[in-house]
């Protein structure tokens, strides 16, 4: 991700890379992090340690591990820093503190920082309260060959919002496959189509259909540069605000 | 329309058919309306004035012709009954007159009554808004091979809410076909593609990308039923209104 | 399926109505054809009785039942007349006595008509000996909320084409849905993807997937006219042969 | 594409890197050809000079510029080996000059060595010549923002494999945009749409349209592994064969 925060830098406009750091003992320490992103010089050096960089920039963006975050997270509360988090697996424990910290400094957390994802969750919520349970819902997702999970994080999270939206329960309204005799669907099930084939790097459509329309709403991702754009969206925009714990919905002005 | 109106109650639920009217001179007038429409007998008679039903019903749905329109409009505002127009080709002046008398009754008016198309209105300028300049925009869409107009209106309406959303004219950046050494595509431009083939009833999309991903809204007509059903949903919402000139937006609460 | 058959014979070359056969007992014995299907009149009136009719045609379009088939069937032997049979539900006896009559005249009997549904299956023959096995394959299809089988007859027919191709057998590496940590997808299952959703008439796609690359072939039902179409089109073929049972891929020198 | 035929090397059976070029003067020479490409120590260092690694390969692939690839030729066929070239912007002399090169060695060259690509213009022809007249069509086609030519050379030649199909001549008939009131499509004209569009690296649907069904083959690009994959697939396949100049269709045994 590191590579692809910096080109996605380079394509933004109103902010700049200023550091770049990266694991202690890695041969990359003292290389230009433009070269290194493919993108040109950019006068950056590559560093191991975060305190020497510390008066080089306003906002940190840290996709690493949850222990290497939390601590990342304490360096910057320490010295008045911001930081936009993308880190997955942090505990329970690890997610309270985050919201103390953000008592201290301005954090912007999120599972999955696409802005295209983010905006289809506010999107659907809204399709799915103006069309009523008059329409048949089906989420179908597709991803590559090697993907363990089904359906994605993603899939469900749409399921969610829509199935919050029609005050129904996913837990009891979700199908992942039909097979056989099964009769008509039912009108509340909300189906989940999950391909899995080649080097699909994540499709997602949420599809709404009764007697004379469909609608779908999708989303297509085609490299990690949509998180990459939106972790820079979100330093950019984090760079204006008071302390706080926030997400994507605040970053979007979706809330 | 009038079939699939029929079909479209019969669908529904709190509302009714109470009264069927057709041109004078029909030779339908005296048949049962539900066998016409194929739903079965509903004990309502075709009649060809609607002054002789005035009292069977609280809603009329019209889609005429703008003359019988503007006639029943009137007769509609005399006897304080509530009117749901889906007539297409109404002048600026029959427009006003529709306004002066949503004084006196409630009036719901659109030119496509399409739950879903209307969803999407709504739906891309929240879209747009969020995206901002940084994705490229393209309307696609596809109909039969009848069709005599290109884009459609419902595409050329699509992109005028994404161009309002941006501050952009769509006269201005709108480009309705690429051909030749053309260079790369400007920021700006909204781009249309227009399918004609076969008997499309009516497919449109509405494509946002960026590097890293895609958001595409696709809303697909299947027949007329899309407009039968917007129209009972309508008439059910009307009952409940003051008298007032109202779109398909103030129905589904989207204002 | 008559009045749509109608429909197509009209919007053909090369090709009449001469007849038009009803169940006994019918109220539309005697009115026109041509205005029972919408296409204006055709001065063909509608008779209860094969026999009646015997020397007005060559080649009779069938879509009946079992038992009103095979009737037919033994009156065009009889008389030397030509048969186009789309009627489902033929016992195992039944389709051997077609074998039989398939000496004395010619017969074309297929359960699916559409012309290209039948292309599909000649193509993705085609495709998947050409891709071999280091493509991912998923076969997604949908219909309308009343469909009480998963997947259709038609999805595991593409299904059955697709693994025969690639010497691999249905049963064993068929996938009906997906949930779970289940594990990266195994290179020779073949998933299938059931969407039940509004009214949709009848979508299937077969994916093709690999690292760089993916190949979708779609074939999308819009009315019954797809079936019509394909029977017109046998009719037409099937005048210009010799006796023999014949089905799709022979009317589209597919063979 | 050197890194990517790496990559694809590794992934297929019965093929192994055994020499690796670049250009005179790269900052390269004698780095490991497997960690460039990112797969892994494979002992094959990078030369500069063909002639050095003479006795260590069976068959090049050449994706480089004319000259060095008629160089490369040259070579090739002074010393027995056989060659796939994928580099495009040859000459007339020059693919005059590979055609005469055939008679000595077995050389495979195509512009676009995408398997999937190749098997769609088979299919296209195929499909076309069963489907006749009667089906409308529509070429649809997105690439990347940055793309300067419309539409795209792929799109042409789908366009022209199904013109030639049915008699056709493209440039009589194709359409490369709609705009106003144009009145109904002609029947016999082939429309193309170009999306441009984010960072799309290529989808291409031929689309055959008609009252009752729509069928649609659509290929859609996720990288240049599409074409590395292909290059590998045709020096496999070149290993075997006699002198003689093929192309894709031979490779994939489409002829």
């Amino acid at each position: 991700m590191g590579k692809t925060n910096i080109e996605a830098l380079q394509l933004a406009e109103g902010v700049e890379l200023s550091a770049a750091i990266v694991e202690p003992g890695s041969s990359l320490i003292g290389a230009d992090a433009g070269e290194l992103a493919g993108v040109g010089r950019l006068g950056v050096a590559l560093v191991a340690d975060l305190t020497s960089v510390l008066d080089d920039f306003d906002v940190l963006i840290d996709f690493t591990t949850p222990q290497a975050t939390m601590e990342n997270v304490a360096l910057c509360a320490q010295h008045g820093k911001k930081i936009v988090i993308g880190t997955t697996g942090l505990t329970e424990s690890q997610k309270s503190e985050l919201k103390l910290r953000g008592r201290q400094i301005p954090i912007m957390f999120a599972p999955n920082m696409s802005v295209g994802v983010n905006v289809c969750f506010k999107v659907l919520d809204l399709i799915a309260r103006t069309l009523g349970d008059d329409y048949d819902i089906e989420v179908i997702e597709a991803h590559h060959r090697h993907k363990v999970d089904s359906p994605s994080g993603t899939a469900l999270r749409l399921g969610e919002v829509v199935a919050d939206a029609l005050g129904r329960d996913l837990k009891e309204c979700a199908v992942y496959g039909r097979e056989g005799q099964i009769g008509p669907r039912t009108r509340k099930e909300i189906g989940f189509e999950t391909i899995r084939a080649g080097d699909v790097v994540g499709d997602h459509t949420v599809l709404f259909a009764t007697e004379g329309e469909r609608i779908e709403l999708t989303h297509k991702a085609s490299s990690r540069m949509t998180f990459a754009k939106g972790a820079v969206r979100a330093a950019r925009w984090l760079g204006e605000q008071e302390p706080g714990l926030y997400d994507m919905q605040d970053v979007l002005g979706l809330r």
